[in-house]
């Protein structure tokens, strides 16, 4: 493919100065060869949606060249892909990309190297022609025949993630309420656990059943799968095949996640991730633009909790970005995602975890934090570039989708005005 | 007008009923009369943005038999102003609602009994044809042509407003950013200055700004007009004319509002109001429907410190409603939101304010407590009733509402899938 | 008893106006018999820590006449319960509040009429002679002499509550960390649920285990029971006599508390309440002093929500105030707590439950709000003191507090330096 | 001092590691000079109240070996500022660290190389023998005789900070009030500001008055100086010589402390910093040790305005640290903390600022976010030790104070129960 070897050409010119940085990290460190495989092998779902500009209530900026349907939104991941050898996945949102082809979609995706992860249903929103509303909730409707139009499309949603090789359908619900008053709290949950349990028995075997939480918006007194309790008790009650799902952005303020993750490990309910950064709420932002530390902290406790469950990093659970490109070119958001995501993982990896047990067990607080900070504060990104050379990717990916004039060629295919289905 | 005889006729059905509850109150009460007159004095804007379905970036679900252009949204506000007699102005907004025809609909708000309050600009989203694009803010924008285009479309909303008798230029901006290094602080700031001393030196004499602040939504890092405190700092530095706007929504967690209501009073600088309620964010709930004891502590302060400067409470400031009706009908929505705003008003009028100056300076606080809890835990709804009635208002203005079938009628007329402009 | 025909006396001056409000409010309702008659018998247990002044980090300013012993705080719990008939019982914590004679201190109690509600354990300070510290926590300690010293001193507050026919063992940990990687939160966990299990085992039969969650203070990274979630899983582990306790102020900013409320009692898992009020964390403020709405539909899923189980609001859950009295006399602070909780009570029963299930079944939100705001707005004052009337206390607690002079006569036998235990 | 020597032994053993460090960065550098140069000058204050444990309402777990009065205090300070050669100076808090005999306490600061940075008066607590309490506050209060005595005690500290040639007085008020009603707003303003211009009268006239902000704690309603808003307005009214204090722990969930910061120092109004770190409110934690890229984003604003303005970053303010040391020996805890600090600094010495006005002028959010990532995931560390080194310090403050066994020569000193007085 013509923009491997345009990646390949770019590299060459930087990789003298990238060597001498390798070098240098992979001799103050001891586990170099082990952190590059893992690095290697790890892989970020992309979203179907987050591949056009996002916005807000108040309004959206598309920018250009978006893709205006599931064969494009395809070759954009493919370039993402390309470019970083750390995207070979997408997530697809049902409506919004359902493949009319499956079989040419199966062979597009495949000619990029890209396979389908989780697929994620929709009754957030009403669709054309659709014969009853969602605007009061949809799994946990006071109305049994809602609810059952609801249960029927992510039946449906399951059967397009069989034909594409998915293995997890994702739900997230708007469901709740805006008004104190408005709904009664336990039938909503009772009535969801019934919706959920009907979607759940027509799960394939190898199927999971992912459960979203998240606090508020669009509902702003109460969501009916509001917190991590919540979805976890759902998930016990519905069995084996049912985990959580973590947004990193659906928390209240200073919800410490990283405790969250840890226990759900510890559970065997972790289903995977939606990675993105926020400030204030849902806020969608690229993925450690906020606060880094925290995303290495998480990662501190999945590394640390999946190796002590002896799960494979890469594939034991879900990982995916969810986030919102209101005022960044999505594909260069996506790559910032992505190398943040990579580099927290790989400071993960770098935590003397011996030493941390030892220091944990005396209490010495201090040392504790010199150690996570030792490995917080080590300049990786040597190393997550390493790895993607050894994966022909691109030493910058951003710099390389900018010098490689990717956007223009696109809108330029597209058009100015393209606008992508999504949110 | 055949509204208002419907309404009579409905409430004397209800009258003995209501008189019996008015009776008791009174006689429990010292200040009847005084509050009753301040009651029916008193007046909340509506706002035209707010008389169709709201929603959120997720999706919006209408309803039908919403006001279709500016004609019917005055339509709207007639109605409701005819069953509660508080809703006896609009606040438009510019370019959603600009009018044609400038004489016939000051007729047409004129035969409603209504009057134009403060005219707002829209810079947060691009308009069709519009050279520039505000996708990077407005005032506060790096390119000064960006800059004057938004200072010109203020400037023309303030020649609408002066065509409609509007005394008030109300500016809300979304300027802000959405990551840390996307924007220079400083440098926003005073481009925003700038801009709003032109804005500011185009006021007619008897005109004010009002500079409204929200921490953040649609930007998720920070606005360029966050808090009381940057909207204050400019307020000082252009001139007697421009002052702080308050809405309720547009706070951090655990703010403390009715402090800053006191200060901005305190300082000659309170605008006014945008009024509704939220548990989460700018969640432009019903007034009152979340929090209504912070409603009554907001009002205490606004009459206490009204008093102390001897401001009139009926025209010092800005009344106005600003929420989002997602889940309500609009007209149902706004009257509910009137009738907390008037039922916190009444609330803090009873406040025995020479016993609580004395209880203040024992710091017998526990006694503060038992006076102004005195005041809310009464039942000023027969009072707010009896305030209407005497002009002319419906007794229950909700279920006249709905029993005249009024939303029925309008839906017949206009459509069940007429939607209103607005967010 | 001397006091009580003190009350009377008090509450004869006051008799005819009360009556004319009685009257016109058990007009206006259809429930007065069944209201009066839950209100009689409801009763909210008095924390023995909260009878002296409490403070903060940065300093605590005593009154006078505190509680100098076990003794002292009995009699204090004795005249708050002979004013509001509403406190006839105490919650021991231990090792504050030892009995040390303890056939005299149930014979004490059960002269004012009082009975012992749960005991409460301390590990979250040392105690003077002890052989380990809880420094770095108590039952979820990395060693595991000092998790066998906490629970030892757990069984021990079991034991001292058997004598005193308590029915409860109360557990509030502290046990968190203070800083990333301090910790290694799947152990803590685990060692706290083996713990928990040592203390389950002890319990005796008709007993109940209740645990506590709060996300920080006095660990300001994370607490090792954080939320509900946490407590619950606990609670499930360990089996039927454990449940969550809810306490108001342990939330994050902006929770749904009801929401938590509703599913506890959904999972039989609710033990009982801490009542306080809060506007920005555990901030131990009088039980309504700051967001009474929030209390009342607390309690309207309280209601609601015990009735669809059948369960007795006496008696089925624990009701408890935990409260910090800084500066205001704790008496009187206790009195405004206990009347917040039964007028939140009361409007709760005043819920037009009927016609609510059909305005949610009809998803009428305009009309769920109506329907819970008409109870909220009454003024149910004269109703609880109709209550507490009929069961020979005090009209006006609080004023019969002070016109009787019972704090002064409380300092000058127990000194103006007199300082209770606690916090 | 035979300290010095003890730590140039101690780095000989790490120097050769160090320097390949250092080197393999400064070959990535363009401005290592430029940054050593003021990394070597960069001080920050340490506060006399920090060098004990730390505790909150629920208890304290002192360590040992505390110093026991100002002389320990000081050789305390010593040692840090030998070890790390930033902790140039002290802030010392009255009445807590009175100096009885000032030559004496300046010859012992001498001999260590400190001076005295600004002087910390305390209202929040009564001390033995006062005529007034501070329970209802201090410079706000209502009665005016607890004002002047307030106020007294400001002077008071301004004059024993004369004779340790300290130049500013920092004054944090903790009035406020508990209770919504307890207080009126605005003539606790009022109070506030006549009692700071009586103490701004009494100032020297090279000194400077700072004024910190606080939203909660100790009092949990409301703050009578409760935000940077509040603050800036009293500074604004007071004159030249006032200026707001920043604590970063002094804020509302989620603000945008950096945004504050800019703004403060664009309207000059900047006095300086207490550093620490926090999750959910005051927390006093180590700085760095919950979100360090806030702390990074902080000295961005810092280094940009400060140049803009032309100020000199080590003198231009007043950088201080304000912790409380609950789980960790306080002279690592501070060492710890001014490690943070000078690693953030240096990240924002580092910040292509030329390039990023560029970005920021063309909107190029991506490239802005890339330019401040770049710098902050650059490894700083060996460029803080070097410009350690070059002033004699030790390359690993932390490991030498441990090695050196300097708290249990301390503790053998002092006694395993020395307790020292602050917070």
């Amino acid at each position: 493919m013509q923009l491997t070897e345009k990646i390949q050409s770019l590299n060459e010119r930087q990789l003298a100065a990238h060597r001498h940085r390798f070098e240098f990290l992979a001799g103050q460190l001891s586990s170099t060869a082990d952190v590059l495989a893992k690095l290697r092998k790890f892989q970020v779902a992309i979203p179907s949606w987050a591949l056009g500009t996002g916005g807000t209530r108040f309004g959206r900026f598309s920018g250009g060249g978006e893709p205006r349907n599931l064969s494009e939104k395809i070759a954009d991941v493919g370039v993402l892909h390309a470019l970083n050898r750390s995207g070979g996945s997408m997530s697809l949102h049902i409506p919004w990309d359902v493949p009319d082809d499956v079989e040419a979609i199966r062979a597009e995706a495949g000619a990029w190297g890209l396979r389908f992860d989780a697929v994620n249903s929709n009754t957030f929103q009403d669709q054309p022609g659709q014969p009853l509303s969602y605007k009061f909730g949809s799994l946990h409707h006071v109305d049994s025949a809602v609810r059952k139009q609801a249960v029927r499309h992510n039946i449906e949603v399951i059967r397009q993630g069989e034909a594409l090789s998915s293995k997890a359908l994702s739900v997230w619900l708007s469901d709740g309420s805006n008004f104190p008053g408005q709904l009664n709290f336990r039938r909503a949950f009772q009535n969801t656990l019934e919706s959920l349990q009907e979607i759940y028995a027509a799960l394939p075997a190898d199927w999971q059943l992912w459960i979203e939480y998240k606090p508020f918006e669009p509902n702003f007194y109460a969501t009916t799968i509001g917190d991590w309790g919540q979805s976890l008790l759902l998930a016990n009650k519905l069995g084996p095949k049912a985990a959580t799902l973590v947004d990193l952005g659906h928390h209240l303020p200073n919800t410490n996640i990283e405790q969250i993750v840890s226990l759900l490990l510890m559970e065997g309910k972790l289903a995977g991730f939606h990675f993105n950064d926020s400030k204030y709420g849902d806020d969608d932002l690229t993925v450690g633009s906020i606060n880094p530390y925290q995303l290495f902290l998480i990662f501190c406790e999945l590394v640390e909790g999946m190796d002590q469950r002896q799960m494979d990093h890469a594939t034991a659970i879900g990982w995916m970005i969810d986030a919102s490109h209101n005022v960044k070119d999505p594909i260069e958001d996506l790559l910032q995602s992505v190398e943040a995501i990579k580099i927290a993982y790989a400071q993960a990896l770098l935590v003397d975890r011996p030493a941390l047990q030892v220091a944990q067990q005396e209490n010495d607080t201090v040392r504790c934090q010199e150690i996570l900070q030792a490995a917080y504060r080590t300049d990786v990104r040597p190393l997550v570039a390493e790895a993607r050379l050894r994966e022909n990717g691109a030493l910058d990916p951003v710099g390389a989708f900018r010098t490689l004039g990717i956007r223009n060629e696109l809108t330029a295919r597209r058009g100015s005005d393209a606008i992508a289905t999504g949110l």
